[in-house]
């Protein structure tokens, strides 16, 4: 079947290694009519979640047939030393191997820009404000990147590269993983409406605050600036939505599942009128809300070897096993087999990849003070 | 319920780390009535192949409550740096972190100890000579042990420590797992037999020749010693049988499972007239063999990121799908999902642990020219 | 000659590993006449940062006959996770090699107990109210170790043992390193009095706020007690002093250049009368101060293998060469051989301990508009 | 000044990786008048040791103005995996980070292939005789690379690329550094009169057999056909040299340095006729010669912090400290300060890199037993 739409190529430069191999990260664009909000979709900045990649690659074989209102960026691989940095069998890239900087804390933190923006430009109308602080966004992304380049982190440079683009959509969606993980949605609380479109069954609702991941980066700015035109009086809606799409667990290509993924993400596209297309509908389910400040670590209280036994996604009882941990050291001496249940009702969202753990290492992470969206 | 045996537990010191902090082994030692085999089970030498200390909990739990015929000396935690070196959220424990050498490739080889042994001992009856042999074996780890602390370096060290245990056995098995892998079993050709009473469907036929792994350091001077008198005309069957059993996937505890690798081992164990039960019976299964030489690799024809798709265990025919590479940076360019296939019949026995590779990265191996044992 | 004060060792459990392991801490601690203040020092707390345990072994030599006003507790060894922490042939320990965060980042913030103790006990006098402060520090420190056990991530519950400890002083030293470095002194802006009795040329002078490194977690909560008194017209000195004292580079043990540093040790404390002593006096140097927001790294601006060319300790003027940066990839298409220099005058505080960098590896750090203290 | 030579560039792409990056390799050729022997030298194998780049550097800086009578190959960032492998501050490079494999010992063996080679040719002269094994090397090497791509593993492909470039010379020098330590050069045995042209004091003599080495590779076929030659009666000398050299330490790049060490190679390379020049000479010096058996690793005879103490690349009596050891946590109960030593005349020729160890990890590498060259 020929394509309905174009999709161009473009290889983006975003550091140098050692031996002067250049770190290159392919970007997908696709053009809409121009008649509806544009999308930035990237995925793999954390090396081990590679999922997003092949939901990436599922979008572009849909994406292709489908007619399009707005401009479409993907951007999969994005991080090119996290995904290409191993340890022993598995992926380390979940951090800079150099710093232990989280890649996913580095972008820029554009609040600093309001106070003047809005002294010079709060005269314009909604659509002119929105057109001129989006401008702000990437030449202020752009900038950084143009300065001098002993200013830059390796890890800050790859991320106002993806930023630069990301602030150039309405809509943006960061593909993670979990280690072992049940899907899961981080959502900024003022667009909890549209988290019934995505096919995710719970959802972190996200207090406004930058803690220096991409979704943040991309809706804090918008955020503030209509909390600061609210409070001036004037209604101005948060004009770009962002959200981290947990996938599932890391370190797994599974191209039906990414199909699945792929479709759930055209749902949401298709009710922001991004797709023209009735083909992509949210799956019916009972959705869970979570706040962030109820999502909860769980620190393994001892040091050993865990059988981890909670089933992930579903509300669990207060009370219920979550992990067995083997002490085999003490089998004459203590219990060997430890118990641990968790004191509150919970929805065990994800566990820690490997079996054994120190005291400390987080086991879990629960869904607590959960209710149904 | 009482139970019938006692066990006893010493803490084996087998090295110290750089703030002096001792490297303490658990050994679990129950008595037997001297009327049969010896035994030594020993688990988690590569840090990450955990499920071995699960087998070992379960083994306990049985062997407490029945009469045992020999000695059981079990060893969870053999590898005290193994499982606790993290890089990332996995364990980093297949080798040394400082050298890279793999910790199951430092036994020691005493087959050197041979030809004077039997210029010197060859007069004995098959029984003296067997005990003889045996506490050669065990003195000259010792020996090396007692040594000058110089001479050894921290892999060395411990597994002379295993290995002076190993010794005083007539059976060792050592439990590791592969990475994502289904249950197999190394068995030195002359006990292929044996096999036969794990329950365990595949099964690696190795021949004579030392590679430095526990098993072989345990068989290899029995074996040759054995030949050498055959070569001489004396018949004298190899005393000690030695596997490694691969219990499946690395960084996974499963209790039930390991309840059920347990009995496997305890039908082996009765069959040799170690316990004196007949609870334990090898379960009825096609059972296939396959010889080292047969054994293959097969490396990534390509880096990128892979869905594994071949069933492990189970035999597939030639031409059969075992991998989708997908490369989105060729997305326009080139096909972006690439069919990897394999060019034989095999039986799939285990594949990398990670989802993305470089090319080169050994992606799976196969049992080629399998037959049924 | 027999050692005029008694040491006392206590070892602190702070954690166990996945083997059951114990992580355990020496305390070295010598008992004072109790009129002077007492001292804290501890050091190794990130692992390739050594040199701090030799110069505690040279205080335990110097101090054991040295006439005590005050107690002094003495931590080598702070994070036996860290120090054993092998990656090759050097130490990862920077950080937590699960999770990527610094080992100096975890120690916790007391400045939310504040208000509710000036409401209680602000009526106190001047000793009373520094007694009473102190007393709820360590009581607090312990509350969050005896707390869930859950609720601990492995560094924290590290971290707070030794916060704990140190709590207890007047005076908290925590020894570190840098990479390749000149020693420098971080010094908290009230306390730059003091910086004059250490023997250290350049002293970093760090404003009120905290960052999660012990230092501040001693001095955060005294700053703001002494400004909240200040601010109602109540003068407080800040009863704490607390540095974190750069001993040079990493990886590497000096038993004579640590005697050295003890003295220079000493000659801070016997300024403050914890010791009764006439022998340790600073030397004579020319001391550099530097304000933390003028510490400036400098990235690399790109990829190559580096000759490192900057003196580190000394001035430098504007258009210092600081490094060779070699392409060899480029030998015939640009120029191999890149000249890297400052463009302000600085002095090299400390450079990154690898040849090879990637575009936006920290390459230096730099003293920038430093002035003479 | 104008160059003499002109030097020519290709990439050589040696594999990819997990998002598709090609990994290259940089070869700069000189062409000579073809009177004299040829000459291939790569460096940084393993991806700590640069300093070899900046020696190819240099030595590119000097050729280009050099009559040449062989032509020159040379390969700076031989590894493109090994260099860019960071892990905390340093770089991981001496192993394949998902294997353990030492990048030096991949190089392919092929002595396999001298029976049939000898049955097939011997009636050819000597120079016919070289010229058709030289092709028969390269062809089999290059033969490797164009069969299956599962066959090959990520080192082995990266080595037969750099292998099959180096057969084609007769002259081979593999540029490598130890963790700290004094220049060395590793000799086959037969070439021991050519040792004498380099600038390096210390010579380790390596005896035929291969172990996986670049050096071996190149030299153990044209020794085996040599000594096969010779068992027939044939005189026939080793047709090609190949050592590797050790430049000293590793992390370090020293271009003043480089240019020395570029100037010692020069000597040789005068000696072998391969450039026409008067200018570069051996400088005199006292040459030590020591065999491969007796080139001891010392590994340390406990954990701990360590302060090396023995002068490297000098001679040192039996009983001379090599090390003190630092045990804090023993500090009351036992000596807290180790001293070291070694038991026989010996020259220290490198030291661990780190300051910590665990029992067991090579403190030291020594010459004994060595004699004057």
């Amino acid at each position: 079947m020929k394509p309905l739409n174009t999709i161009v190529q473009e290889n983006r430069v975003v550091g140098e290694i050692a031996n002067g191999l250049p770190l290159t990260i392919p970007v997908y664009r696709l053009k809409g009519s121009g008649t509806g909000p544009s999308v930035y979709i990237q995925a793999n900045m954390h090396g081990a979640e590679v999922q997003g990649n092949a939901v990436i690659y599922q979008l572009l074989e849909l994406l292709k047939h489908l007619p399009l209102n707005g401009d479409i960026t993907l951007v999969p691989y994005a991080n090119p030393i996290g995904c290409n940095q191993k340890s022993g069998e598995f992926t380390l890239g979940r951090f800079d191997p150099i710093t232990g900087t989280n890649w996913n804390r580095m972008y820029h933190d554009h609040t600093d820009l309001l106070d003047d923006f809005l002294l010079n430009h709060s005269h314009l109308d909604d659509s002119a404000l929105k057109s001129r602080f989006k401008r702000l966004l990437i030449e202020q992304s752009q900038k950084r990147l143009d300065g001098p380049a002993n200013h830059l982190t390796t890890g800050k440079r790859i991320a106002l590269n993806l930023q630069r683009l990301a602030h150039e959509a309405d809509i943006v969606l960061d593909l993670h993983t979990g280690p072992i993980s049940t899907k899961h949605l981080y959502c900024p609380l003022y667009a909890q409406e549209s988290a019934r479109y995505f096919d995710i069954q719970n959802v972190l609702l996200i207090p406004e605050g930058f803690g220096g991941a991409m979704d943040e980066a991309c809706f804090c700015p918008w955020w503030q600036l209509s909390s600061a035109l609210q409070a001036k009086g004037r209604d101005f809606d948060v004009a770009v939505e962002a959200f981290t799409v947990e996938l599932g667990s890391q370190e797994k290509i599974d191209l039906r599942e990414a199909k699945d993924d792929a479709r759930g993400i055209l749902s949401y596209l298709a009710h922001k009128e991004v797709i023209v297309s009735s083909e992509f509908k949210p799956r019916k389910m009972k959705r869970f809300g979570c706040y962030l400040k109820d999502y909860e670590a769980f620190y393994a209280p001892m040091g050993g070897m865990v059988e981890y036994t909670a089933p992930l996604g579903e509300p669990i009882p207060a009370g219920t096993t979550i992990a067995h941990i083997l002490r085999m050291e003490r089998y004459l001496s203590e219990q060997p087999l430890n118990v641990i249940s968790i004191d509150k009702p919970a929805i065990p969202i994800l566990h820690f990849a490997s079996a054994s753990v120190n005291q400390g290492t987080e086991l879990y992470k629960f869904f607590t003070n959960y209710f149904e969206l």
